[in-house]
């Protein structure tokens, strides 16, 4: 299959790159760094072992670039609108789209862009970061959970499974909701507070009163997941990813880094949607809608 | 009626002073100032006019006061157990202790430390500030409500709050858990989200988002209260005490000072207890709860 890479940075460099290693051929929409990237190539530093891609199929514009069987969708959802125009040059009637962003509700607002895309969710449990161009760094982890949310063609979101395994990714197949809300298990609690707190997941943890407000803000998504019959999610993943993240390295969330380089966060699809979608269903989250308005207020008002 | 008064700053500098002022016989436990004010005497700039009080009964040691007909103990709450030792030099069989004092279970503490003691709580809503040694600043405001918790005979209260109402005081005689209450309901919100999103009052009112943190938050107060059985106190206060604080001048309240100048937090009082009694009620107040969790991290972590 084809790949376009919408937003090459640390997380669709990294799976792009890990794609176009092994062979396959991946067309990257870049940014800032077209330039860098065309002359010096694209440079992966990776706890799975490092590599360099000299050659790119590299673009400034959309536009310039081809039909993919498959779009990776790596954006910030900050500038979800910006598909509108950045995704209809690249598809075909069967393209499969794949968001991997964080939140809940983004496919929603893009299949209602798009009614006929064949959409996907990618949610990438990674530790990774571009901090210079054409330089990604993965730290560690790296899996990633694709889960299907209107491709009539079951088959074609396996191969992508199978694909990004055979290019040394952990991929798996999930069904959308579980993908969704299990993921918003661990970002919900850990990217807000690490902002309003100015701290990072492991200082969380190490203190009672903290640790115990994570875990209420976990049973608080696997609440409202279970309340809107998502399956396969209680109480004992929000322990799991408790104990997994206790000995994660100390970990700043992808919000922490927005907020301390002054870019825009992702309060819209992290928080507002998921807890206005569990609050139409009669759940409430009040711990998380403190978060965001504490959040929101943080970003109103900083300097 | 001779004073004694306990905790010579904001609180206990301004209500005391204004005592002596009119007349009243009012020994002053001082501990830092102790020797600029008996050298310079206790200064007081206030809004309803300033005055200068030479020769003050300075002491400091409790135990060189005399035994006074009330006591005014006007104390950071995080120091309450030096009341065990302080209290005992002042006390005849019949004096009045009103504690003026944030939070809610001084009273409880104090009455288990001493039985037989007679004691009122005392609400004050005053902006002031003792920041050089012997000199009081009053911004604004600047009424006491006093609530009768012990104290067997009732004329007692009433004609303390007489005695400051002559010495130019507002002073009220309120139902004991109403009065305690009523205050919570504004120093709950704002004592804590001043401090966790480093900011002041005023702010925090003009956001909606977190305005409308304030106002739930203000309800969870309000709700513990009438829970508790607690008369004359429902969601209109809470509008009213919006209002009155979106009219102030931007005010960082007494918690936020004392993490900007590095001195422990009232949580235990302001936070802990309230939301234990409520909770043994069964009324959960959450988003306050994790407000304290929030301070507890804060105060566990800073530098």
């Amino acid at each position: 299959m084809t790949y376009g890479i919408i937003g090459t940075g640390a997380v669709g460099g990294y799976y792009g790159g890990r794609l176009a290693q092994a062979g396959n051929e991946v067309h990257f929409l870049l940014h800032r760094d077209y330039d860098y990237v065309c002359e010096h190539g694209l440079q992966v530093y990776s706890c799975n072992g490092d590599f360099h891609l000299q050659h790119v199929h590299a673009y400034r514009a959309a536009t310039d670039m081809p039909q993919c069987d498959v779009v990776l969708v790596a954006l910030k959802s900050v500038n979800e609108t910006l598909l509108q125009s950045l995704l209809p040059p690249l598809l075909r009637p069967d393209t499969l789209v794949v968001l991997a962003q964080n939140g809940v509700g983004v496919e929603q607002d893009v299949q209602q862009w798009f009614p006929d895309v064949h959409l996907a969710a990618g949610l990438a449990f990674i530790c990774s970061s571009k901090t210079q161009p054409g330089i990604v760094r993965h730290e560690c982890y790296g899996s990633i959970n694709i889960g299907n949310y209107s491709c009539p063609d079951g088959t074609k979101v396996e191969r992508l499974v199978a694909e990004l395994r055979r290019a040394h990714v952990e991929a798996h197949s999930v069904e959308y909701h579980e993908a969704r809300w299990k993921k918003a298990v661990w970002n919900m609690p850990f990217n807000g507070l690490t902002v309003v707190l100015n701290t990072q997941t492991s200082k969380l943890l190490e203190n009672p009163d903290t640790e115990n407000l994570v875990r209420e803000m976990m049973l608080e998504v696997v609440g409202a997941a279970q309340h809107l019959g998502v399956q396969n999610l209680d109480a004992s993943f929000a322990e799991k990813m408790i104990e997994t993240t206790r000995v994660m390295v100390p970990y700043s969330p992808s919000m922490k880094l927005d907020y301390d380089f002054r870019r825009p966060m992702e309060i819209h699809y992290l928080y507002q949607r998921p807890i206005e979608i569990a609050r139409a269903a009669g759940f409430l989250m009040p711990r998380l809608a403190m978060l965001e308005a504490q959040l929101r207020f943080l970003e109103a008002t900083r300097l």
